[in-house]
C-alpha cells in the first residue's frame, strides 16, 4: 500500500465511504504492504549506493542475461562475478557496454561511470594464485566507486617486499588483504597500518589448507586488532565492504 | 629513538660532533630501534589513536597489574577486557579510576577521556545471553572515543523488535551485530542498512551450535552485502574495527 | 498500537477530530509498533497458541522471574525449560503455583490449563538415560494442550520391546522420538508407522558418539521417509513442533 | 500372507480340513511373511498414502527402469527423484506416461492422479540457484495429493519480498523453507506464523559453507521454535513429511 | 501371544467360539507378541552367552542396584562398567559377592562363574596411561569365560618389548590391542599374527589427539589386514566382542 | 642369516676359524636378518592362510601385473581388489585363469582353489547401492576358504525383510553387515544373533552423510555388544577379517 | 636505502647541502628501504643456500616459465615442484639443461651443480604409492647437495623388511619418513634411530583417511620423541628441512 | 642377552662345552632378549644421548616417583613433563636434588649435568600466554646439553620486537617456535633464517582457535621453507627434536 491509497483509504473512512471496521482490517497488513512499495522502487541503489550484483555461479546465461537486463532498466551500472565463459560470451553478446575483467572472473556493464572517491582501497595479495580473488575484490572496490591501489605478491616469507610498500599501504583508508596457505599476511599488515584492515583467506594451499579453512582460521584468530573477515575466495564481499567503509570518509 | 634523539644526532652531524661513519652505524640499526622505543613510548597510541588493549585471560592478576603499569605510565586510557574477579580486585586496588564493566568483563582507567566523534557505532544483539559480549564491543568502542547505541534483546524471531528500531539503525555510521545460535541477525541488519556491519558470532547455544561455529558459518556464508566477520565471542574485536572505521568519517 | 487503538484512531478521522495528514503519519509506523505491541500483549498466544516460553541456561534466576512476571501478567501458562536448581527455586518462591518437573529440568506455570486436544502425541526414547531429553518434549507437548504417550527404553538392540507397542504407536498423530549414541530409533519408528516422525538427538554417549553428532548425523540420513530432526537435546523444540503439528489435526 | 489367504487358513481349521497343530505351525511365521507379503502387495501404500520411491542416484538406467516396473505393477503412481538424463530417457521409453520435471530432476508417471488435499503446502526457497531442492519438494508433495504454493527467491537480504507474501504463508498448513548459505529464511519465517517449518539446507554457497553445512547448522540452531530439519538437499524427504503433516489437517 | 495361547485361539476358531474374522484382526498383531515373550524369557542369556551388562555412566546409584536386581535374579552373572566410586558403593552395599575390577572402573557379581574356555584372550595396550581401557576389555573377557593374557605398556616405541612376547601373542586367539596418541600398536600386532586383532582407540594424548580421534582414524585406515575397531575407550566392547569370536573356537 | 649359515658361523667359532669378537659382531645383527629370512620364505601364506592382496587403487597395471607375478610364482591363489577397467584387462591378459568380479570390482586367479571351511559367513547389505561394497567382502571370504551367504536390500526401513531371514543369520558363524546413510542395520542385526557382526560403512548417501562418516560415527556408537568396525567401503577389510574369524571355528 | 646512499645523505648533512628536517623525513623510511634492497640482490641464495623454487599449481605454463628464467638469470639452480605434463613441456622447450624427475613431477636445472656433502639423508616410505611424495622429497635434497638414500615399501604391515635395514637407517643424518593410511611409520623408525624424523603424511587411502588427515594426527601424535611433521604430501617441504639440518652437520 | 654373556656363550662354543645345536637355539631368541636387554641397561641413553623422560599428565605420583627411580638407577639425568603439584612435591621428597621449572610445568633431576654444546638453540614465543610451552621446549634442550637463547613476546603484531633480535636469530642452529592464535610468527622466523624452525602451536587463543587447531594448520601450511611442526603444545617433542638437530653440528 502506497501512500496515496493510503491518503485514499483514510478519505473513505471520514467521508463514511468506508467502515471503521473494513478499515482496521485493510490497516492490519499495511506494515508489510508499505515497505514493499518503498523497496520495489529502486530502493536498492538509493541506499547502498549500487545495484544489487549477479552471483553467476549455479546460473544458466540466459538466466544471468535476464537478470542483468532487469537490473540495468533501472540502473546505470551492472556488476557480475564468477562468469564462467559461456555467460561472459552471453554477457557480451547482450551488452556492446560489456567489459570482462578475465582475472577477476566478472563482468561490468557501465552506463555511466559512479564519480570516483577522494580515498584509497589498498588491494594486497600473498601469491600469485591469490590474484583472482584480488582482482574480484579490487573490480568491485573500482566499479562502485572507489580508487584503488594493488599490491600484489607481498607474502610474508618475502617480508621486505611488504615493508617496501609501508608508505603506500599508509595512504589508504581500508585495506583488503587476499591469503591463502597459512593466511598470515591480514595480521602482518594490520601492525603496520592504523585503518580497518578485511582479511580475505583464499582456497590457494594443499593437504591441511582445507580449500582455505586453515587461512580463514588463521584471519579470525589474528592477534591484530582491526581485522575482519569475509567468507574463502569472496574477493566481491570484501570489495563491497571495502566500499562501504570508504564511503563513510566522504561524509 | 625517538624523533628528537634523531635530530640530535643529525645536528651532531652537522656540527662536526659526530663522524658520519659512527653515525651511519647507529642508523643502521635504527629501523627497528626506533620502531622500538617509539612503540614502547606511545608509538601505538599515535598510530591507533588507542594505547594497547589487556586480554586478561590466561594472565595472573600480578602480571596484568604490571602490564597495566606500564601502559598507563604513557597513556591517558587503558582497556582490560575479559577480567576475572579477582583481577578486577587486583586492578581496582592498584587504580583507584578504575572502572568495572560488570556484564562487559571489561575495566577501564581513563585519566582523561577521549573526546567523542560525531558519527555514532550502534551494538546490536539477538539475546539476553549474548549481552555480555555486545557490551565488550560496546565498552571497547565508547574508551576509544565513540558514541555508541545500544539494541539489545532484538532477534529475529521477533522481528518487529528489530523494524521498530529501523531508523536508528540508519543513523550509525557502523553497526556491530552479535548473535549466537544460528547467527542470523547481522543478515538481516545488513539488508535494512548501507553501512559496514561487523557481525560478531557468540558461543551462546546448544548442541549442534557448537560453540559458535554455527553462528560463525552463518555469518561468513550471508546472502546479505557488506558484512565482515570477526571471531567467536570477540567483542573487543568488533568495538576496536568499528571504531577504526567510524573514525574514517572523521576526516 | 492495539486494536481499540487503532478502531479510537479511524473513530477520529471519520469524526474529524483528526486530519487525514495526521493520520497518514501516525500509521506509517504502525506496522512495527502494532506488530510491537500486539506481539506484548498476548500477540504471541493468539498465534502461536502458547506464549513465549523462557530458555534458561545462561539466564540468571532474578532475570528468569522477571520475564516470567511479564509473560504470566498477560498469559495464563508460562514455560520455562533447562531449570537449574537455583531458578527452580527462585521460580517456587515467585510463583506459588510453579510446578517442578524435575526430569524435564523445566518448570510450568498453569493459572488455567489448555484444554486438550484429541489426538496423541507419542515420545519414544532409546536409553534411561535419554529420559530427560524426552521428558522435556513430553512436558512441553502436554503444557501445550497435547496428550502425550510415552514410550521409553526401546531402543533397537531390544527390538521386540518396539515391536510390542506397535498399536499404540500407530494411535498417535505425531512421533517424538529421541535417541543418543547411533541414533537408529527413529529410522526404525518411522518404518512402522505413517506419521509425522520428530527425531531428537541426544548427547547421550562417548568416544566417538561427539557430544551427539553420531546420532544427529545418523537420523539427518535416514532411509526411512517422512522423519525430520532439531538440534542435539532439544527436547522443546520437538514437543513445540509436534504440538504445531498435532493442531492441524483439530481443524 | 495376505488377508484373503489368511481367511481361507481359518476357514479351513474350522471346517476341520486343517489340523490346529499344522495352523499353528504356518501362522507362527506369519509375523514376517504376512508383512512381507503385505508391504510388496501395496502395504505400503496403504499404510504411508504412497508407494515407494525411487532415489536414482547411484543406480542404473536397467535398475530404476525395472523398479519402476515392479511399483507400477501394484500401484497407481511412481515418483523417481535425482534422475539424470540417461534415466529420465529410459523411463520414457519404458513408460509413455512418464513426465519429466526438469527443474526438479525428478520423474512421475501417473496412472490414475491421487485426489488433492485442502490443505495447502507452501515451498518457499532464498534463492534462484536454491530452485531445484525446492522443487522437488514441491513436485513430491504435489504427486501426493497435496495443493502446493510456491515462493521462490524470497531470501532475507530483501526482506520485504517475504513480508508481501505473509498473508500467502499464513494460509498454509505446512511450510517447507529451503535456502543455502546462511540458512535464515526457515527461523525468519518461523517467526511469521504459526504452522509447522520444514527447513532444508541446500549446498547452495562456497567457501565456509561447506557444501550445505552452514546452512544445516543454522537451522539446527534456529531461535525460533517450530522448525524441524531434513537433510542438505533433501527436497523429497522435505515433502513427504510434509504431505503426511498435512494429511494429519484432513482427518 | 505364546504358543499355548495361539493354540487356543486355534481350537476357538475350530470349536466355533470364535469367529473367522474376530481370529483374523487378534492374528494380525501375532508376529511382535511372539517375539515379545520368547525374548522376555531369560532369552538374551539363552543367546548371547551373557546376560545384559549395565553401563553405568548416567545412571543414579539406586538406578544401577534396581537394574542389577532385575538382572540377578534371572541370572547368575553380572557386569557393570564405567561405575563411579558411589555406585561401587552401592552395588557392594546391595550385593555382599560384589567384586569391584579398580582399575577397569568395573563391578562383577558372580553367583556361579561361567566355565573357562580353553581358547587365549589375549589383551595388550601401548601405555600405563592406557591400563584402564585393557581392563575394562580383560575383566568382560574373563567375566565371559575366557582365560585372559594381560601385555601392558608393549607401545611401539620400544619395539624390542612387543617382540619379546611374540610366541606368547601367537598362542591367543583374539587380541585385543588398546592404544591412544597416533594409535599404531595394532597394525604392528595384526603384522605379527594370523588371528582376529580388535583395535581399541583410547582419548590418551593431548593436542591434536582430540581425545583418541587420532588414534581411532589410525586403527581404522592400518595397512595390515585382519583388523577391526571399535568406539574410543570401549574396552568393554572390545572385551565383548572377543568373547564372541573366542566362543567360535570352542565348537 | 638362516638357520643354516647360523650352524655355519658356529661351526666356524668352534673349530677357530673365526674369532669370538668377529662372531659377536656378526650375530649382534642377528635378530632382523633371521626374522627378515623367515618372512621372505613364504611366511605369510603360512601363518595368514593367504598371500598379500594387492590394493590396484594408485598402481599403474605394469605395477599391478608385476607384483601379480611375483606373488603368483609362490602361491597358488591371488587377489586383486578395487580394479578399474585397464587393470582387470592386464590381469586378465597376463593371467588366463584370472577371474573379474565385477560387481566386486575384484579380480582372482585360482591355480588351487583352497577347501572351504564348514562354517558360513553372512554378508548382509542394506540397500541395492551397497553391493559394490557386500560384494568385496564376499569374493574375499569366498576365495580364502569360506561358504559365503548373502542378503542384500534387508536395510531397516523394510524391517520384514531382515526379519524374514531370521534364521538364516543365526547359522552363520560371523556376519559381516554393510550400510550407508544412517549405518543403523548392524545394530539391528547384532541384536537378533549371538555372533561377531563386522559392520561396514559405505559412502553412500548424500548431504550430510560425508562421504560415509554418518554411517562409520553409528557403527562405532552401537547400543548393540559384539559389533567391530572397518574403514568406510573396506568390503575387503571386512571379508578378511571375517575370514580369521571363521577360520577359529575350524580347529 | 643502501650502505653508499647512507653515507651520501649523512654527508650531505655534514656539509650543509641537506637540512635536518629533510634528512630525518629521509631516514624516517630507512628500515625497510635498506631490507628491501639487500633482500633483493641475492640475498635469498647466500642465505639459504639455494634460490627460491617454483610451486607449479595454479600457475600457467607462461607464468612458470617467466619465473624460472628470472630465477636462472641470477642462480645456477632451479627446482620447479607439481609440474603438470603442459609444464613439464613448456620448461623444456624454454632450458634444453632441464631435467624431468618423472616420478617426482619435479623438474630441475642444473647450470652448475652444487657439491655434496657428506651427510646422508635418509628417505623411507611405506608403500608403492607413497613413491611420488618421497621422490619430490629425495629430489629436492638431491638439488640441494645432499646425498639420498632410498627405502621405499617398508610399512609396518613387514616389520622385517625395516629391520632388514635398520644399519643403513643409522647412518643417516637425517630420515624423511613418508607414509599414508595409518602413518605409523614414522613412529616406528624413529624408536629405532637417534636422528632427526621428519614425517610426511600423504593421501594415500580411502574412506576415513580422510586425504591424509588420519596419517597427519598419527605424525602429530607420535609417541616416540624426535618426530617432526610437514605438510600432507609435502615432499618439497620435507626435503627443504631435511636439507637445512643436514647443513648443520658440515659445519 | 649383554655382551659379555654373549661372549661367554662364543666362548662355551669354541671350548666345545656348548653344543652347536644348543647354542643355535639361544641365539635364535637373541634379538628381541638382547635388545630388550641392552634398552633397559642404558642402551636409549646411549643411543639418543637422553635417557626416557617421564609424561606424567595420567600418572600417580606413586607411579612417576617408581619410574624416576628406574631411570636414575642408570642415568645421570631425568626430565618430567606435565608435572601437577602432587607429582612437583613427591619428586621433591624422593629426589634432594630435584630441580623444579615452575613455568616449564617440568620437573629435572642431575646427578651430573650434561656437558653443553656449542650451538645455541633458540626458542622465541609470540605472547606472554606461550611462555609455559616455551619453556618446556627451553628445559628440554638444556637439560639434553643445549644452550638455549630465550626470545618471548615477540608476536608478529609488534614486527619490530622480533627484527630488533634479527641478529640473535642469526646466530642459533635451530629455532623453536611457539605460537597460538593464528600461528604466524613460524613463518615470519623461517623468512629471515637459514636454520631448521621448529614451530609450536599451542592451545592459546579462543573461540575459532580450536584449542590449537588454528595455530596447528598455519603452520602445516606456512609459505616459508624449512618449518617442520610438532604437535599443539608439545614443548618437549620441540626441545628434544631440536636437541638431535643441534647434535648434528657437534660431529
Amino acid at each position: 500500500m502506497n501512500e496515496s491509497r493510503l491518503i485514499q483509504l483514510l478519505d473513505d473512512v471520514q467521508a463514511g465511504r468506508l467502515k471503521t471496521a473494513d478499515a482496521v482490517r485493510q490497516l492490519k497488513s499495511l506494515g508489510t504492504h508499505h515497505l514493499e512499495f518503498a523497496r520495489v522502487d529502486g530502493h536498492r541503489t538509493l541506499r547502498k549506493g549500487f545495484p544489487e550484483v549477479i552471483y553467476c555461479e549455479g546460473k544458466t546465461p540466459i538466466q544471468v542475461v535476464k537478470i542483468a537486463r532487469a537490473i540495468l532498466a533501472n540502473n546505470d551500472n551492472l556488476l557480475a562475478t564468477r562468469c564462467a565463459p559461456d555467460i561472459v560470451r552471453a554477457l557480451r553478446r547482450a551488452f556492446p557496454k560489456a567489459h570482462h575483467h578475465a582475472e577477476a572472473r566478472a563482468v561490468t556493464v557501465t552506463k555511466r561511470a559512479l564519480p570516483k572517491r577522494n580515498g584509497i582501497i589498498a588491494v594486497l595479495c600473498a601469491g600469485t594464485t591469490d590474484i583472482p580473488v584480488a582482482e574480484e575484490a579490487a573490480v568491485t572496490a573500482d566499479v562502485m566507486g572507489n580508487n584503488v591501489s594493488r599490491f600484489y605478491d607481498v607474502g610474508i616469507a618475502g617480508l621486505h617486499r611488504l615493508l617496501a610498500v609501508n608508505e603506500e599501504l599508509l595512504a589508504a583508508n581500508v585495506l583488503v588483504v587476499v591469503a591463502g596457505m597459512e593466511g598470515a599476511l591480514p595480521s602482518v599488515v594490520s601492525g603496520l597500518v592504523d585503518k580497518p584492515v578485511i582479511a580475505v583467506p583464499t582456497s590457494v594451499g594443499y593437504g591441511a589448507s582445507f580449500g582455505g579453512i586453515a587461512a580463514l582460521l588463521a584471519m579470525l584468530n589474528s592477534c591484530a586488532s582491526g581485522i575482519t573477515v569475509v567468507n574463502i575466495n569472496n574477493g566481491f564481499g570484501a570489495g563491497y565492504a571495502a566500499s562501504l567503509m570508504n564511503r563513510l570518509a566522504e561524509k
